[in-house]
């Protein structure tokens, strides 16, 4: 078959969960895709199908790509890697036997695609075989110093955006060394977080948001909050723009 | 007069450049607002009223608010700091008064207001004062990073977002302890840029994108770049997710 006639593939950002955030190009997209693809731990829905519901045209085929593992596993053990990549490769062939078949494949990805989002698996897989777009979303951390009102950098502040799962010492090096700081997927790391935070003397500027713009969000100082529950989607956000004209 | 009949503050994100990259809700916000207020150079009309071209309705109010000064004194001497701060009070006073006739004001910002966003002067000047809202948007380095397909960060990646104004033994330094990194305000930094991604071996991973996700946008390996030539808001993506499964 030629490539005029194979089927083109869109990552798609969801934004951070409101779905008025999304994008006028991303609810085109998700509109007119032939297939809509889309993680979830097996047997739910995930948050980006469920940010696009009452978007999708009747007759769009679902692909639904189901997580073998999420956090049972360590994500550095091989078992972890071996079933994980095993995932991304029977995603990839599921996804071209449908653009070998000509339809438009829109995979969804919560906040912006290429940012810490799964669907870049399958772009490095695809893209160099098919025709690949990626529709860029507004981003979780921007979704949740919006709702907050946080102005975040402004000038020549740096910005360090840290995954929480770092080691405790690398999270106080790295707070002392920026302006600005959001700290990614919190959940279980939130005791250790606000032992660094404590230590790099940021804990009383760092605010805290789960599910940010969605109708169940939580926001506070994280100084505020009496405990450490924390969903692995909840984020800490330290503000720089210390020098306000 | 009571806080109800106040009008309503509104920072909306314009995304990136291309129209289509604007959210569902900053369309509709534009499309409402009794007042459209946008940051320009004295005459111009600003990088963010020309992606609204077209969705705002007959009868707005247009309030332009031109920057006394942009690159021509130094943004670290008390003069550019004087005329910046006075334009902002007297921009904060401009909108006021529309809020204080009941009319609800949208400030333009481009890509994500409190990212980097002039809007987030106004927005501390006023939030305390009338109900404010903020409309996150599509960074420019989510639409470059998105334009370029190149996955920025996975995992465990820290990214480091840096002005290209840093010095250049600061950015090396920084290079070096990051998975990603994205240079923002490169113009007429981009000599010093180069050196720096040379001197942490970061430079052939390096990618160049201007004007992301216009019409006009020029994108390329930086090392391919023959020439220094850079508009202010150009950026260099410097992409992290080295162990891919």
């Amino acid at each position: 078959m030629s490539a005029e006639m194979k089927g083109r593939l869109i990552g798609v950002g969801t934004g951070p969960g409101d779905p008025d955030l999304m994008t006028v190009k991303a609810v085109k997209a998700i509109g007119s895709a032939d297939v809509l693809a889309w993680f979830a731990k097996e047997g739910k829905r995930g948050n980006g199908r469920g940010i696009v519901e009452g978007m999708v045209r009747e007759g769009t085929i679902e692909l639904p790509l189901y997580y073998p593992v999420t956090t049972e596993i360590h994500r550095a053990k091989p078992e972890y890697i071996g079933q994980v990549t095993d995932f991304y490769e029977a995603s990839t062939r599921a996804i071209a036997a449908h653009l070998d078949a000509g339809r438009t494949v829109a995979v969804l990805s919560e906040g912006d695609p290429l940012f810490y989002g799964s669907y870049m698996h399958l772009h490095v897989r695809l893209a160099k075989d098919y025709a690949a777009e990626v529709i860029p979303g507004v981003t979780a951390m921007s979704g949740c110093w919006s709702q907050a009102g946080l102005p975040i950098v402004q000038g020549d502040d740096v910005l360090s955006v840290l995954p929480g799962v770092l080691e405790e010492d690398q999270l106080v090096r790295r707070l002392n060394d920026t302006e600005a700081a959001v700290i990614m997927k919190v959940g279980r790391n939130l005791p250790k977080i606000r032992r660094a935070l404590a230590e790099s003397g940021r804990i009383n500027d760092a605010i805290y948001v789960e599910r940010g713009t969605m109708a169940n969000t939580q926001m506070m100082p994280l100084a505020s909050k009496p405990d450490d529950d924390a969903p692995y989607f909840s984020i800490v956000l330290v503000p720089g723009w210390k020098g306000k004209p």
